[in-house]
């Protein structure tokens, strides 16, 4: 039967241009690995500073995937 | 007298290309029915996946509006 | 002895451009006055209508910095 | 058999005086077209400030109502 | 291009059995009106007492549906 | 005078089938000796698990009953 | 030593004209059996509807008192 | 360019009557020194009790505000 | 010495039937693979639709178990 | 048939030392007349202050026990 | 009349050695230009790692002090 | 380019003496794996309880760290 389970990852991605490619960043990295990405939600975004300046934007968001005992 | 009363409704937006996008698209369609609206407040981001890259930047917020009776 | 304590402000930028610009509106007028900014957490994100679109982006974030009493 | 679905709208009531007069206001507004309202919760007080002082108390109420379906 | 905005309610199920069969209630009634219904999110659950026992489960849930502009 | 005052407590039923029994077993029990309990929200839900399965789901839930000086 | 422990109830108060009488009802009728009342948070706030009014306003908050085993 | 900076403020304004008159107390100690207050938002409320009976009203409030650096 | 370090994930479970059910699903899932799981928290419960009817309900909860380096 | 029912109860310790202390003296003192203490979660830490210095360190938390009518 | 208007402000105090210290270094520090302080709420907790080892105890503190306008 | 993701993981650990000790037995035992671990945020605090005293201290903490894909 197919009702399947899927498992929750934390991810935080890194950008020094937006958030939205703070998040690309991190889906992309993550799909090399985890099957079956669909949905992921942003649960905090922060930035870093240096020299009174905005350095790096930071997303860090929800990512489900198909739970694979033993992966 | 003209203390007005407000309703809220929660709309989500959808772009390719970033989160101001969305937002943008959510306005813009439901500044055509609903009068008068003035603030609105995020209250989610997420994106959509599709082959591994983020496919769509999804934004959620409420919007105030006149509320008229019978509309 | 070095441990410090720091202080944390809550500040709300804003832009027509985008969330990003909002944020770094805030920590660049900070950053001229507060010492040793290191990192700003976003509490809020919204944004204001005019005309039925979209005419201000603003964030609020927190950013915390070194606290000199007195100062 | 008779069990309902009820549906929540989220309204603004705006006063000079006080937040129960803001809640009242938006409470009576919106009994004219909605059937059946029995209990709303507050989901948000603020006011407005002209010149220094306070000019209108806003309360954001949550109410629920009969859904009826075409309504 | 096709980005879509989207429409967020709120809706109040009830049942006497269980919170699933107050969850589908509400469902079944929403979509004889609204089009395109995906996902609905639990945000609240709760019962009615009476006599001392349990009388209705009651399920509070988010479904969004297509905006259509004039509906 | 008729305004009455409500005290909360907060209940946790256990059972083996379902959250819907849990809740029922913690309604039950508490009126035999609380008057007068109307409503009851869901607080958390969980679950025990004992070999590898779901061995009791827990309901915690806050119940309101009329609040008499001295009992 | 004398560092005590305190216990904290939540109680429900009711007012056909104000929150603030919702809470003073509560807060009196507590009185006359707890000790050492000294400070009572709102956690709550909402209203109760009949014939399209404002019916009763309605104040939850929690009190906390000296902890006495055995009472 | 215009786009200007806020920063966002914590007072606790109390009172022997209402919430209103807290909220009222604190916005206008603050606007003596605060330029530009237009919205401030309730983040708590509370009260104090001494020999069983309400003494204070306290309302906890976001106030926002022009941020002029070196003020 | 004895004390144990425990990991929390995340894990969503998809049932047709009901909530009890797929988390009883993500439950038997990852306790062939995670060693020494006690007790899981629902964090979320939704449902997804189709054809106006409900397809599938899921159950997002925490699980923790024993954490192993190197596993 | 044994599941059993409990009931969740507030405290609030105090120490002048730590919060581990805080919690413990509440901890010791409840359990003088509740039955089967088994976990009990922090929902707030607080310290009072007096002469520019902390007095006291104070820790709420939740403790379920053993639900038994007419006690 | 003499009701008076507190200021929070959110302090970060650090210490090697424990979170009862690091609140500790912020309330002493604070004391020396803030008037009034009497309690004081935890926010967050987080400590700092370094060489895969604790290096700080960080706490994040609400702190209320009278609020006088030209401070 | 350098950009990097992060993973965030929650952790429990588990003390007979402190929360800091909890928090810190976490922290050392997953150094040995995980790379990079800089800044962990405490999300949870609780204690078990056994004979009516305090036997355990848990706290449960966030800690993000390099992410590696295959890792």
């Amino acid at each position: 039967m197919a009702d399947s389970v899927y498992r929750v990852t934390e991810l935080v991605g890194v950008s020094t241009s937006s958030w939205e490619d703070a998040a690309r960043s991190a889906i992309e990295t993550a799909s090399s690995t985890l099957r079956d990405l669909r949905v992921a939600e942003i649960v905090k975004l922060d930035l870093t500073i240096e020299d009174g300046k905005v350095a790096r934007f930071r997303a860090r968001l929800n990512v489900s995937f198909k739970y694979e005992p033993g992966a």
